[in-house]
């Protein structure tokens, strides 16, 4: 196998209750890359097409991830990337973790798959510090493994692969407007209260026995963040309008993605996530702003291969 | 039915990764309580034999708790408590949760059973209040309802029954030295660091996960706790000697019980806490300190009728 063609998911990180621990892959968005094995050992973007992205291999999040697996892997070739961009940079669906989960899976494939799940998603992590500074598994090892992912530790790093209900739908927003996540760490407090953790720990906790006992309602009650959402919030145009319209039309939960500005809302069966992305479209038609929608099954796959 | 024993057993609760939301009855220590109709509509206090409890209605938490109750359920009777106190007040293991409990639970018998569980667990934690000062359900859901308890949120109530792993077992060592729940909890800061916040988030996630799946590995690598032990710990005498026997020798994992002094640690099987049980005892042999120590399977049974 001298090429590999593969496509890699947008991911919902944090997911209300989860901050920093908790994502899943979305369906209907995702990068895609063509990669090839050289001749010459060496790195380099050869295309990219769609959202722009930096060609230098150095600042590219995908070659990032690639250069640190080559560094331990050393294969007796190197590697041209041509990427499709397919995910807007700092929209909050993980463009960076698709991109940065695309190469290593592709290269790992072409190697013969010498890396495990778990190693695949610390070389993916690799590239993820790039763009947000601080190390973080919970777009890279969703958009690696699918399904919804938890992120026990980072060091040592630890995943956890949680039950995913069957109905488990999900809408998504995407206002096309750029918050770095980089920024969006800025703004949250170094400190919470006591209180709000204790309440965001039975919230995740409960959020994980209702995936055990497949229990939607309480799936529901779960979807509650008490750090994270009201300090970023700020950062999202019609926010709460968003959220009204999603909890007022069915959705189990509704919150940011990640670090925004894209907002989610997961629901039971698809014709309420298919209603409620009419409606928010209808409220962002007249808003002014730029954006995209999408309607995704929590699906159980990650990356993938597309052609080789 | 005009009169009724019970016993209510003495509960662990924070469990390391839980504070203020997880909790679990002990088998083999618990107070008994003789609850008698009387046709005067009055509360009385006729005896307390074992560990010394307020005589007065209004200070004591078993007939706090009752009071509440009788001031909603207006039956046509009083009652008359015999209590024997089993459990040291201010040993980290549920001794006013204990005591409230047995009472709500023996005046619901008595009146023919009117209240649901969640609603014991209401009446039962209005006792609690008044040794804690905060109200908090981890010690009284778990003693009423019996097994790995997780207190969802305080308002409104909600508690979930967490699946309870066959072969956990629990050693708990109680130094006789008393610490007050509300000094225990003055010491706690205020905020905590978001970090914390998310690896007990994450931590806890994981322990309801490995309760699901029954990995007790995983349970072990859960049972951690990032916000309170560091600060309570300092009341505990040998706290750090204890913890390094109890992991040295086989223990899932180790930590305070409730608000301290007392002390748990959970293993997998009888054998191990056995072990524990005696190397822990032999530390404190020497210590200088009173103590006991009490080795139980993590029980499916609350509160229970002994006879009528």
């Amino acid at each position: 196998m001298n090429q590999i063609k593969v496509f890699s998911p947008a991911t919902v990180s944090n997911v209300a209750c989860g901050f920093d621990v908790l994502g899943f892959p979305i369906d209907s968005i995702g990068d895609e890359m063509i990669v090839r094995k050289t001749k010459k050992k060496s790195l380099v973007i050869s295309n990219v097409t769609g959202y722009s992205v930096p060609l230098d291999i150095d600042k590219n999040v995908s070659t990032i991830a690639a250069k640190k697996m080559i560094e331990q892997l050393k294969p007796d070739c190197g590697f041209d990337f041509n990427i499709k961009k397919n995910i807007i940079p700092g929209s909050g669906i993980g463009s960076s973790g698709s991109s940065a989960s695309a190469s290593v899976y592709a290269i790992n494939k072409l190697l013969g798959s010498p890396l495990s799940e778990i190693e695949m998603v610390s070389y993916a992590m690799k590239g993820e510090v790039a763009s947000s500074i601080t190390e973080h598994a919970d777009n890279v090892a969703p958009a690696l493994m699918g399904g919804l992912v938890m992120v026990k530790s980072i060091s040592p790093l630890e995943i956890l692969k949680l039950p995913t209900p069957k109905d488990l739908y999900c809408f998504v927003i995407n206002p096309k407007i750029e918050v770095k996540t980089s920024y969006s760490r800025e703004i949250l407090p170094k400190e919470v209260k006591l209180k709000s953790a204790t309440k965001q720990v039975s919230t995740f906790g409960s959020f994980v026995h209702s995936l055990h006992t497949e229990d939607y309602e309480l799936l529901g009650r779960s979807l509650n963040d008490y750090l994270i959402e009201k300090h970023r919030k700020k950062l999202i145009p019609l926010f709460d309008e968003i959220k009204g319209i999603a909890l007022n039309n069915g959705a189990l939960g509704c919150s940011i993605s990640g670090s925004g500005p894209s907002v989610f809302a997961l629901t039971k069966g698809i014709e309420k996530a298919n209603e409620i992305n009419l409606l928010v479209s209808d409220l962002y038609k007249t808003s002014g702003y730029d954006f995209s929608t999408y309607v995704s099954k929590i699906s159980e796959n990650g990356v993938r291969t597309l052609s080789i």
